[in-house]
C-alpha cells in the first residue's frame, strides 16, 4: 500500500487530556511508519489545513509527543470555525483537498465534538466527490459529554472529577463557615445544553460524606419558588446548602438565567453569569450570607486532576483512529463501549459519523431524582468509573510541568493563499 | 506540675491545612499526658467557648486525629466573631474565664490571624487580671498570609500552589482559542487588603513556561487606560493576555473596584465582582472575547493541590504551640523563620503576641514589578519555596477522602448560659 501523510487538527474548546488523544495518535502513526508518512498538525485547528499552515509533528521528540499525555490544553491551538454545508461552503472543502493533495495527505483526523464530527464527515464526502483518496476519522472530544453512540466523551471525565472534588473541598469549608457566615455557597459550572457535568457535582456526595447539595439542571427549568424551598430546607436541617449550577440554567420560557437574569429594569446588561445571579437570589429571598465561584477554564484545564480513566480513554480513541483508518474504515469515530459498569470494562468500537454527526445526547431524566435538584443511583453508577483514579502530571518546583511543542511549521506548497 | 485541660478553637476564615495545625496541636498533647488532660475544640471556634459547647476531642480515634492532616476545611467549625476590647466586652472575656474554669483548663491554642491574635493576646491578659491560671498561645493561620513576625501564614502556601497552577493550566487552553475565540482570561483572586495570593499567580509563569501575565494588586490603584495597554500589548505579542485580579483591587480614590464597578449609571448593584468587571471592560474597550473565573473558597479549600511546605509548616505551629505552653510561654505565637531561600530552611521561633496583634504584613513594593502589572526576582525567591512540594490526600472511588470528625460534646457544667 501507499505511504502516505496523515493531517491532525484539534477543534472547539480544549480539554485537560485532548492532547493525550494527540499523543495517542502521533504515537500510533509512528509506529506504522510504513503506511504513515508524517503527521501533519493543524495550527489553530482547521483553519492551518484552510491556509496551508501545518506543523509538522515529526519535528517533535518522542518524549515531548509522550508529555502531550500530562499537558492540558490544545498542543497545536484549536479554533471555533464551523464549516457550512457542502453547497454553501464548497471552495472551503475544495481548498482543504487542495491542501492535502499539495502535501499528500491520505489520512484526516479530526479531534472535536458535534461540529466537528459533521466536518469530518462531509470531509470525507467531499473528498470521495472529487475523486481524491482520503480516509476520515473522527477522534471524539468534549467536556459536554454530548456525543451520540460512545458511552462517554474523552474530556468529561476529568472535569467531571474536578467539579466533584472542587465541591466536596468547598463544602468542608462552608460547613466549617456556616454558623456565623457563609450559609450558602453556589458553584456554577459548564454545560450550557446537557446538565452532565452539573449532575458529576453532585458525586461530590456519599454515604461517607454527606453534603446538603442542590443541583440546577439545564433540564430542569429554574422554579425560583421551588429552588428557595429546597435551599431553605436544608439549611434548617443542615445548617449550609451547596449549590452546583450549570451555566445554561434556564427559565419556564427557555430562555438563559444567565441572560434574563443578568439585565436590569433598565435593560443595563449586568456583569456575571447564572451562579452570582443565585447567589444573590439566595441573599434577596433568604437573607443567607452566600459566597459563589465560577471554575470556567478552570475546570477543563485542570489535569493536576484528571481521571485516569479518561486519560486512558482519550489517548485509546485517538490510538484507535488511526487503526481504524490504516484499516480502511472512511467517515468513522472510533467510540467508547461501557461492557459493565462494577468493574468498569470497556472497550473502542466503530460508529459511523452519520449517527454521530450533529446529534446530541442528553442528560437521561432518570438520571436526575425526582424533585429535579439531585441525582439518582442510576447516574452514580454511570458517572463513578469515569471519575476513577489520578494520574497527576510531573511537578517540579512546586509546579505541573507542561510541554510546549516546537510546533515547526510545513514549507508551504501552494501559491494560492486562502482567506478565513 | 498540674495535668490539666487545654482549649483549641479555629478562627474567621478556614484554610486547606487548618486541620493540620489541629493535629499538630492534640497529637502533641496526647504525647504529653502527664501534663495536658483533654483537648476541647471549641465548636465554632470561640462562640463554642462561650456557649460551654466543647467537643472532647479525645473521643476520636488516632487515625482520625491524623486524617486532619489531609482534610481541609475547619473540622470543629469556625466563626467570624471578633470579641472587643476588654473595656466594651468584659462579660465575655469573663465567660471565657467561667467556661475555662470549669472544665479545668490551662492551655488556651487559638488558630487564627490577626483578630485572633489580638484576642488571644487579651484572654492572656483578662485571665492575668483575674487570677486564673491560663497560658494562652496563638496558633498562626491565614491565607492573606499578613500576620507580622512570621516569615508566612500556614494555609497561605498552599492557595498559593493552587492559583499558580490553575492559571498555568488556565493559559495553556487560553493558548490555544486565542487565534478565534478567548483572547483574555481573568482569574479573580481573594487578598483584599494584601496583595501576597495576587502575586502567586505569578508563579504561573516560568522560564520554561512564557505566560503573557497581567497581574492587579491591591496595593496599585486601578488605572483603566495603563492596565489596557499593558493587555493589549499582550495580545498584540503573544495572541492572548492572563489577568491575575485581587479582589481587593482599588481605584485611585482607595474604592474597592468590586463595588464602584457593580453599580450601573442608575446606581443599581450589579451581579460578579472584580473578576467579571475586568473582563468586561477588556471586551468593551479592546474588543476581545473573555472569559474569566472566581476561585472564591475553592482556592482556600483545595486540599488535594495542598503545599507540602505549607502543610509541613503548618503541623509545626500546631506542635510548637503546645511546647511553648508547656514551656510556661504565655501570650506568644509560634513564628516561622526562614533560615535560607535556597535550599529553604525553616525553623519555628517564639512572637509575643504584643508584635504580632492587629499588625498588617504587607506585600512589599520591591516584590511588584515596576510597572506595577507583575512580580519582581525578590518575589518568586520569597514564593518558590512556600508552594514547593505535593501531598495529596488518600482518594477513593475517584474522589479524595476527607475525615468527619465525630465531635462529641462535653456535658455542661455551667448553670448560666450566655447568649452571643
Amino acid at each position: 500500500m501507499d505511504k502516505r501523510n496523515a493531517f491532525y487538527a484539534q477543534s472547539g474548546g480544549v480539554t485537560a487530556v485532548i492532547n493525550a488523544s494527540a499523543a495517542g495518535v502521533i504515537e500510533t502513526a509512528r509506529a506504522h511508519r510504513s503506511r504513515i508518512g508524517r503527521v501533519y498538525a493543524g495550527r489553530n485547528g482547521i483553519i492551518g489545513a484552510l491556509t496551508e499552515d501545518l506543523i509538522d509533528t515529526s519535528r517533535e521528540s518522542a518524549r515531548d509527543i509522550a508529555a502531550l499525555r500530562h499537558t492540558p490544553g490544545g498542543a497545536f491551538g484549536s479554533c471555533r470555525y464551523k464549516l457550512k454545508g457542502i453547497d454553501e461552503s464548497r471552495a472551503q472543502y475544495e481548498r482543504l483537498i487542495d491542501v492535502f493533495r499539495a502535501h499528500d495527505i491520505g489520512y484526516f483526523f479530526y479531534n472535536g465534538g458535534n461540529d466537528s464530527a459533521d466536518t469530518c464527515l462531509k470531509v470525507a464526502q467531499i473528498a470521495q466527490k472529487l475523486g481524491y483518496p482520503l480516509t476520515a476519522v473522527h477522534v471524539p472530544k468534549t467536556v459536554d459529554n454530548d456525543l451520540a453512540v460512545t458511552d462517554n466523551c474523552p474530556g468529561f471525565g476529568s472535569v467531571a472529577k474536578y467539579v466533584a472534588t472542587s465541591m466536596r473541598e468547598a463544602a468542608f469549608d462552608v460547613a466549617s463557615m456556616a454558623k456565623t457566615s457563609t450559609k450558602v455557597f453556589v458553584l456554577e459550572v459548564m454545560g450550557r445544553h446537557a446538565g452532565w457535568i452539573t449532575a458529576a457535582v453532585g458525586m461530590a456526595e456519599d454515604a461517607e460524606t454527606p453534603i446538603p447539595l442542590v443541583l440546577l439542571f439545564p433540564e430542569i427549568p429554574f422554579d425560583e419558588t421551588k429552588v428557595m424551598a429546597a435551599v431553605q430546607a436544608r439549611v434548617d436541617r443542615f445548617g449550609y446548602c451547596c449549590i452546583g449550577v450549570s451555566e445554561g440554567l434556564q427559565n419556564a420560557d427557555g430562555k438563559l438565567m444567565a441572560e434574563v437574569g443578568t439585565r436590569d429594569a433598565f435593560g443595563h446588561a449586568q456583569l456575571g453569569g447564572v451562579g452570582p445571579l443565585i447567589a444573590r437570589l439566595v441573599q434577596e429571598r433568604l437573607r443567607y450570607k452566600y459566597h459563589w465561584a465560577v471554575a470556567d477554564y478552570l475546570q477543563r484545564a485542570a489535569r493536576h486532576i484528571a481521571s485516569k480513566t479518561d486519560l486512558e480513554q482519550s489517548y485509546a480513541v485517538g490510538r484507535a483512529a488511526v487503526k481504524l483508518a490504516l484499516d480502511g474504515h472512511n467517515a468513522v469515530m472510533p467510540a467508547i463501549v461501557r461492557a459493565s459498569d462494577r468493574p468498569y470494562r470497556w472497550k473502542i468500537a466503530m460508529a459511523p459519523l452519520t449517527e454521530v454527526a450533529n446529534k446530541e445526547k442528553m442528560l437521561p431524566r432518570d438520571f436526575i431524582s425526582r424533585d429535579g435538584y439531585g441525582i439518582t443511583s442510576k447516574a452514580r453508577l454511570y458517572l463513578a468509573p469515569l471519575i476513577n483514579g489520578e494520574v497527576p502530571p510531573p511537578f517540579r518546583d512546586g509546579l505541573p510541568r507542561y510541554v510546549r511543542l516546537r510546533n515547526v511549521a510545513v514549507q508551504k506548497k501552494l501559491a494560492a493563499t486562502f482567506d478565513i
